[in-house]
């Protein structure tokens, strides 16, 4: 998983059906050492999560396992980070 | 997923027969909060995007969940972008 | 899915059963804008193409769609490009 | 697999219920043959490692093989490591 | 798949089951064109390969396909290359 911070959101009227109700986050993943930013990409919010928050991103056929049913889906949130601690 | 930018297509007739009547676009891959060009692919189109739309693209075994039939493709536009906002 | 040129192959004699009569064919991924060489990779032939062919490559689990029967390949030549076309 | 270092851990109160009960780690991926740090990210611990370990972490759909039950987890650490030996 | 060379191995005791009996080899992946050193993985060993052996390796979920029984894998060495012919 990666960590990431949601920064914004994308609305997409003409979509695939199985994506209409999902929340699309915009993320910018970051290294959890020092928040330094590495990459952005597009998740479903599957926890509430809100612009600003440091979140636990999921990729690739295990996105799919948190959703409520089948989708297109190559990311999403599975949770709100409390706290990182790194040495 | 990632937002990308229609920017062509691909005319391919020695094919894959599970790829026949599916429509080949080129992608440039942009962050969505910058529209800076991050990389470019071919992915099939199943919701009738067209050269300079922003779309939503899906990658992995993701893109065969939002295809008519099984085929061999992992990398598919599942949404036409209104808006993308950031922060 | 990503555009690439044939380059050349690779032989192997000491491999997967599942590997046997499949030709493996070494590719250089190309941006479709530009021809700008990406990477390297090997990939199944399942299409007839030859060195210098301009091919469309499938990864992941869509490359075992496109074979014959199952076998360890993340890579496959699924389409021979006629023309790109990009704006 | 990669090689990596334990070197943290993140805690999530508000997740995917499938992920309760799972210890999530921080890792630092490193070059195997020369410990060079590559890349960070979070994976679910299922050897009982601990910070500073050298770890086998297992990315994408493997991850999910390690797991007691499954969970929306693309990275585990399945093995710590006793030594590497490069030549 | 990619090419990679052999430069030595992996042990670890505390790891998971399904990883017993397994040969873990780290890997050098090589641009196959010119043999560039590219990045650094570990690999399951199924065709017998030894330090210096040039390699094809298969990585995600085509990894677990060559095993002879499920098991936390991504990569995977499924044959040992005898040449490799680029124009």
């Amino acid at each position: 998983m990666k960590v990431g911070k949601v920064i914004g959101n994308v609305v997409s009227t003409r979509k695939d059906e199985a994506l209409v109700g999902f929340s699309l986050q915009v993320i910018e993943i970051q290294k959890p050492g020092t928040g330094e930013a590495e990459s952005q990409l597009v998740a479903v919010d599957t926890v509430g999560a809100g612009v600003g928050d440091l979140v636990l991103v999921v990729m690739g056929g295990a996105a799919r396992v948190a959703l409520p049913h089948q989708a297109p889906v190559d990311a999403t949130i599975v949770g709100v980070i409390d706290s990182v601690g790194v040495q």
